[in-house]
């Protein structure tokens, strides 16, 4: 099962996967059909099946899906036992939605360190989580083991910071800036663009008005 | 042109190339290679190539794409000579930040009406736009002809809201919620869910580290 080479595609939709099933367990449901899952997460139901005939059979014809099966075997997969922290670089306002984001909701994920310039909140603990100084952005990262941050600074200084980032050992950036990073081959890059996913959705729109 | 049917990943990418499109026009620049485009927006040529075969051939073999020619292609596909103007329910956290987002930057789309029930913020204009109270809602939207809003609201109210949304027209929503709304099939949904972006990208990590 490690060796599960799956599409991106696939992949993204796991998380989804996951928050239903927890969802449906904890609502006491032990059999969810390919069907009810598709209306819930909003996938077409052959791409469910298709979607988890790459971990092999997980559900019988006529029957549906072992809701608690279904369950562990995500957690195992998408690693939800452990908690994963990670560092926010940028405490603006963007910054500052992200510190007050829910990713623990079902997600075992958590921001543990912040950092910035601003002397205003440089020092302090926001929403629980402690706002370092740019400067000690290397130190920490190695301290506290984070590899994985969220890049919300200004975008004329998102190259620098992803280098410094890089540099201090981080493997996978969510990139909230405007600006697509160069980085390393080893080094993923997650690029979140709301004005390009808001573009998408208007073209999409424009399409249908024709 | 009007007819072209392209695969919403190519779609996707539009905006992408578009916004390059411009950093080159203001640089000065007349040509560009699929292979420059590629390092810049980070999309393989091969798919460059494949994306704009859509549209026609705009390129040719050993010269590159016209800079004005591509730009002034994708404005028109983009229609980024119309002003979008778009609705934004809920300003919390990420409500506030999103009001902050400039996502006018390079795309021709501005949030002009914000909505919310905290009492301490309705009937102010906050960073230039008008916070109106949510019972406002459908008044509003057919009055300012609004079709498209961002949907930030607690996720308790996701559906509730979504469901007023398009009661008062709406035909595009981005949704910010972790909740995957339930809408008509002539309402389109972007959703941005970060938990799930951050949970893949720790998924891919793990992936790497096998």
């Amino acid at each position: 099962m490690e060796d599960v080479k799956i599409p991106r595609a696939t992949a993204k939709r796991l998380p989804l996967y996951y928050r239903y099933l927890v969802f449906l367990n904890d609502e006491g449901k032990e059999k969810v059909s390919s069907t009810e899952l598709s209306e819930a997460v909003q996938v077409d139901s052959a791409s469910i099946r298709r979607d988890f005939s790459y971990f092999g059979a997980l559900g019988k014809r006529g029957y549906g899906y072992d809701v608690k099966r279904l369950l562990d075997f995500f957690k195992k997969i998408l690693n939800q036992d452990t908690l994963t922290n990670v560092a926010l670089v940028g405490v603006g306002n963007m910054g500052h939605a992200l510190l007050n984001y829910n990713f623990k909701r079902t997600n075992n994920i958590r921001i543990s360190a912040a950092f910035d310039v601003n002397a205003e909140i440089t020092g302090k603990i926001m929403n629980g989580v402690p706002v370092y100084h740019t400067e000690d952005l290397k130190k920490q990262l190695s301290e506290q083991q984070i590899e994985i941050a969220i890049l919300a600074v200004p975008k004329d200084q998102a190259q620098s910071t992803a280098d410094e980032l890089i540099e201090a050992g981080i493997k996978g950036i969510m990139n909230f800036t405007p600006i697509r990073i160069s980085t390393p081959s080893n080094v993923r890059v997650q690029n979140v663009d709301l004005a390009t996913e808001l573009q998408t959705l208007i073209y999409f729109l424009e399409q249908d008005n024709q």
